[in-house]
């Protein structure tokens, strides 16, 4: 079966499973913010109306400044793009014909990226249940390697590897001549993240992305960033097309950063529902990875293959994001967003009623 | 001086001169529909804030059906992009290390796009003030082009090349196994436009551009798209980043393609503001490109480097676009887009005051 390489649109999903789509569904597969967008965004709505008729400015001076300030960064070391999967294309071309590893499992498209640009590919396949990073056996695979894709916090385990971890695997790519690129998409749900990004000032091989998409609740609008030093982020830009960041987007972005007191509420309600989830799952005797954030895997110890789960959700309009694409996981866990309490309570409602089916 | 590449952002055009940008500015540097985006947009505004929240359909097949249905051809000969100038980078990278020509003067992107890819570029240059196509001049210079760039209706001049001179044209690449690349971004300003589209199943080295963001008015939301014989629109798709275009852009696409009344209105409005401003001009002896559509090139005949009218204008917040960077022009003509009639009429008064002053 040709299962669809992502989460959300589940349509493709169905299609493909060649199922019709339940009316009512819960789509646990994308993990983005469940309380949505900042209320800013709201209040200003009618405000973004105006700059659909201007042309975005090409450099998004306003909100690179603004990234600027946050990150204590200078406006040199920062790119901007469409989304995290432009910046993750974009770097893909700076590594045509070359080697890289990607730490698996990971988001799929650090491997497209490669795939695409002709660029080897090989895996450090991270083990379950603990997911650790084992940086000795890594290190012993960047020999020969021009680039090391890592999810921190990992894209699908929810695992975040600490700055200490980080520092030794940065330094250790250095000395090896590799650059390393950490995906810090969901970084903003920690409530114990320590920033790697003074670092790139003394680490000229260190490229990190961001996404405003998934704290910000704005994956239909695009919209990403990452930091490197500026050498790099000018190779980057120079494949980057013009007016690539839309300026809905980029007013949007100004908004966001400065909301606070939602990106508290999130963090809030994320670690009050993963520790209820996860007493649950325990309870239930469900197996998931010692996440930190949105989103966490899932296994039923009892069977090896998910799909039986899988299935059986799918079919009460629970819409888990299949594991066959991630490498070293291949359906046997599922991946599952912290949603809404109203919309969790709903999926423990059929975990347990799965639980007690069998 | 280093002259920004585009029209639009202003804010780039009063840095570089080192002059303060005026309150009260006309931007007539880019050709956007001066009747703004249809009304449909507005009407439904409120509703493109739930798209926020979700991933965009990264294959917009709604608005790929309706594209197909309008232009009459298969979806799988369709690719959506994130504004013409995406398509334009994604044409580059498929033309890496070859050859191409481009008709010029032109839109800067085309070069751009190949000089990023190491594409070699020659120009086939146009000489004012009738800007004929020449076509024996330039099928005589196709035989060791991979590719060919023609803008038309040609931006930076308005005039509009007829389906005749294109086919014969097309078939001219083709029997020299060169890709023939036709942006029409503002083929939908034309009241004479005869399409091309049909010939695509005829000849599989036919692409063409289509920019949404013009007549809509849209430009900071970006939506383009492209046809051509599948096997070109899968090697193009194949380096696209996922989700690259928006949710809301492919929502207002759809909106937009059904809005016939404001085409039509538009149309009506530029072509009567087009011959107002015409007659004036030739009243005040100024000289105008043949244009067609909603912009032209000027020239005051008196001076042959048009930057002391450039200045003039400036100064009193009407902003034409400079030509320093479109090859045979270098800033002896300026491009104005036609705008609201108050406007217009703005711009009439200060032409008029240059005329008198000199």
């Amino acid at each position: 079966m040709n299962w669809p390489a992502h989460g959300s649109n589940p349509q493709y999903l169905f299609s493909a499973l060649k199922l019709p789509m339940p009316d009512k569904k819960i789509d646990f597969s994308a993990n983005i913010n469940p309380l949505g967008p900042p209320p800013i965004l709201k209040e200003k709505w009618n405000q973004l109306f105006l700059a659909l008729s201007d042309y975005p400015d090409p450099l998004g001076y306003e909100l690179k400044k603004k990234l600027s300030e946050k990150e204590k960064i200078e406006e040199s070391h920062i790119l901007i793009g469409n989304g995290g999967a432009e910046l993750i294309a974009l770097i893909g071309r700076i590594l045509t014909g070359k080697r890289a590893i990607i730490v698996q499992p990971a988001f799929s498209e650090y491997e497209e990226a490669c795939r695409v640009n002709s660029c080897a590919v090989e895996y450090h396949q991270l083990m379950p249940d603990q997911w650790e990073l084992g940086i000795e056996e890594l290190a012993a695979k960047l020999g020969n390697k021009d680039a090391l894709f890592l999810c921190n916090p990992c894209n699908p385990t929810g695992v975040y590897y600490s700055q200490s971890t980080l520092i030794e695997l940065i330094k250790e790519c250095e000395r090896q001549d590799c650059l390393c690129i950490i995906d810090e998409a969901f970084y903003d749900f920690l409530s114990e993240y320590e920033s790697i990004i003074p670092y790139i000032h003394e680490f000229s091989n260190l490229i990190v992305i961001r996404s405003m998409t998934k704290m910000f609740a704005i994956p239909g609008l695009r919209l990403g960033y990452l930091m490197a030093n500026p050498s790099i982020i000018n190779q980057l830009a120079a494949s980057q097309p013009h007016w690539s960041v839309n300026s809905l987007a980029l007013s949007a972005g100004e908004w966001c950063i400065e909301s606070e007191a939602h990106i508290r509420a999130t963090r809030d309600l994320i670690q009050n529902e993963r520790e209820r989830l996860f007493r649950f799952y325990k309870e239930k005797e469900f197996v998931v990875s010692p996440s930190l954030v949105n989103f966490y895997l899932l296994k039923d110890p009892i069977i090896v293959d998910q799909m039986p789960l899988f299935q059986f959700l799918i079919t009460k309009g629970i819409i888990p994001r299949h594991t066959m694409n991630f490498p070293g996981l291949q359906g046997r866990w599922l991946r599952f967003a912290i949603k809404s309490p109203n919309e969790n309570d709903r999926l423990m409602e059929a975990m347990e009623e799965w639980r007690n089916r069998l």
